[in-house]
């Protein structure tokens, strides 16, 4: 099993982090997103999607999501659980994972590809080039407040994002906070619930990954 | 239990087919989304997402994901396998859901909301009003367009979207493929892998929901 990975990117972070968590080390293969080698014909290869994290298996099939990979290693060693466990405390996990990366991940990404000079005509990732629009660049930014504010109010009374422990939901919302925050995007002063759940997932070890 | 819904949805629709496939039947509450009853504040005290499907449990908790409801039902009536069966294919399952929902749902979503007259200030779900991006919109629908001709090539030797069985990624596909239908957004004329898949997934009970 290996992991191509690239260590300053946030995507294939949620999944060392859950690997973290699991305590699971595999082999990792570091694809420099900066020089563009996930766009190269040979990464191509592997994974036509041209994104990473990708998990290739001992008998070649390759998992291409962050989130799909995760699920991979909850199944094969459930301990500690990350999905939560029993029906309802998995559909709420699912659920704010979920939330957190269309209202939170997305939002900072929108909001990084469509300004970023290094990513100009590369507005998604994917195979297909698609020219930045600056009205969702700013849009983005809105909506990564919002979601600030939204988790800062959800997390008054919790200690967690979703259920009673540590879940991919804290992964996703963890890795989205401090992905905008090396944006300058950062959240509101009084946001006190927030910065108090961020201090204290950063804390975990898995949180270096 | 309940399940807040909207015949006319796509969101929505994609929980009444994984309900169908199930033989699963809940009582339904009808949320007028053209009248806007999802934005008044009696529906928003039941999800301040403002979004259906929305699941209420015996208990009072409600679950505001159409996937994270389908994975509810999975967990507690596993058969027949929506999500797939083992680690590896469960991957692969969700691996396909996820990406048909990335290029494919959303995309319609981008192509419908930046360009309805009827949502001009709800370019997004959820409870705040975005404006309108046009550029948005047409770049929409050529990611739709990319989604219908990677799908059809990935079709080529397979029955199903992911794995051996009809899956969630077999639903959310087929409800993205409906709905930019509707939105006169057709696959290209040479697709036959996509349209044999939609004839033969079209014509399941399930489908009519």
């Amino acid at each position: 099993m290996k992991l191509y990975d690239c260590a300053t990117a946030p995507s294939p972070r949620r999944v060392r982090i859950f690997l973290g968590e699991k305590k699971i080390a595999i082999p990792t293969t570091q694809v420099d997103l900066r020089a563009g080698e996930h766009l190269s014909a040979a990464f191509r290869a592997i994974n036509p999607d041209a994104t990473v994290p990708v998990l290739e298996l001992d008998n070649g099939v390759r998992i291409t999501d962050a989130v799909a990979i995760c699920q991979y290693f909850e199944d094969i060693q459930p301990e500690p659980r990350l999905f939560g466990e029993g029906a309802e405390d998995k559909a709420i996990v699912t659920e704010w994972q979920r939330l957190a990366e269309r209202d939170g991940f997305y939002a900072v990404m929108e909001a990084f590809r469509n300004a970023a000079p290094g990513l100009k005509g590369r507005a998604l990732p994917g195979p297909a080039d698609y020219a930045q629009i600056p009205e969702l660049a700013q849009r983005g930014r809105s909506r990564v407040l919002a979601f600030f504010k939204m988790i800062d109010a959800h997390l008054a009374d919790r200690e967690f994002i979703a259920g009673l422990r540590f879940s991919i939901a804290d992964i996703t919302t963890l890795v989205t906070l401090d992905w905008a925050t090396r944006l300058k995007l950062t959240p509101p002063a009084n946001a006190d619930n927030l910065r108090r759940w961020h201090a204290s997932v950063s804390a975990r070890p898995s949180a270096a990954a």
